[in-house]
């Protein structure tokens, strides 16, 4: 495990909604982090689907980290807005995002991510995310 | 309760993320309804506050119930999209959601959601969000 | 004129596509701003009707200036993003745009506008923004 | 010229802003449009720049045309919902929006655009920007 993947882990480890929703990091690259989660019985919509929520959260996640992954060693990361349109319903086996600084900045990292439903090996694009994270001073 | 609450909170029961979430329905009036969630220890970022997912997916289901109200009985009412800015902390005894439709339509309804933290009493705004609700024919 | 309103004027007197719209600054108070426009032969979309150009011209300049009468005098406010919902068809005699700070910020101000058309006195609400506005270093 | 571009520039050359802005067509296919305009004098913000009206204005227009691509032809397109955001100064010779679909359907069309600004010859992106398009019957 590579110093990059190892500090993303260690963030990502004591974001306890990950853990609740079985999220697990996937790949990290500079600029890009990768999320993947199952479709939860308690993670779901009145339909059965992937609750909206499900799927904003690991959106917001891969691309918060995939932020985090060109800020410096002692900042952390915060969103400060994200916009999600959902395209396709949260159906499948498991749903995976990929989150990728578009704008990496002192101040603002503009960021966007894609969220994909997998079905028997097969993807589908069911949402995309655009938005702004911040860096913060990490609080050790 | 009335007819309009009963089916709100009908839905709402079916929505397996609030339960996980402890996400609570609390007012159901024409074109608004409020959520409460606490801050459980499972639905946090990595500084221990709220995750941006908790407080989106309240302030997304308030805003969704928000356009069922205003939607046909026979319907269902899906997130098309859903854009949120966070203000401050998620930190606080309870975060509350409330939403509102800004414009009823017969296939878009136009929705915004204030997210509150409450500590000892107190609230502060700690995010708004802004978006789109689509009806969709309630399967069964 | 107060001095606020003064450094406002001075500056929206500086965007020039203000003046191509036709817009002119109406109130200024602290943490909101009015926009008017008509709506010109010039400024519409393929069916007559206000472009959505016009509208968003005019809610991210209200937004924008409701921000700058939070910021200090040595700053200029640009927009880091904004999104918006257009609710109604852009006709009527004119546009109203109103701009209003939700969070003031050093780094970060989080703006909302309205945008009202306007038809023989009477106002439709056509639009709903939201968006981050960031100070920066006024050029001399 | 083929039919599909035939038919986008008609509605193009019927959108008056686009000629206030000095904004041209550019190229079309199934699913992607360009448009490109020069930062008019009169185009600008306060600080001499392209107003993120200007940016805006070619950004909706290059997806929504890219959305109308993919629509029946009794259609007309308008825009439901657009966000933006600015990752860099409007400043150069030219900007180019370039829209595109990335998920079509029947009552709703997502889209996204880049807008770069173009400086001797070289491209830099200043802005991304996500949102809805919808259908609309074409009134003659």
């Amino acid at each position: 495990m590579t110093d990059l993947t190892e500090r993303i882990q260690r963030s990502f480890d004591r974001q306890s909604l990950m853990a609740t929703l079985g999220a697990t990091l996937g790949s990290v690259a500079p600029g890009t982090v990768t999320i993947s989660a199952p479709i939860l019985a308690g993670a779901r919509q009145q339909q059965g689907l992937a609750h909206a929520g499900l799927i904003f959260s690991i959106a917001d996640s891969a691309a918060g980290y995939s932020a985090l992954t060109q800020m410096p060693e002692s900042s952390e990361v915060v969103t400060a807005e994200l916009k999600i349109n959902l395209l396709a319903p949260g159906a499948g086996d498991a749903l995976i995002a990929r989150g990728r600084v578009v704008k990496p900045g002192r101040r603002l990292v503009i960021v966007t991510a894609e969220v994909h439903a997998v079905s028997d090996g097969q993807e589908t694009l069911i949402a995309i995310a655009q938005g702004t994270m911040v860096p913060v001073n990490a609080s050790r």
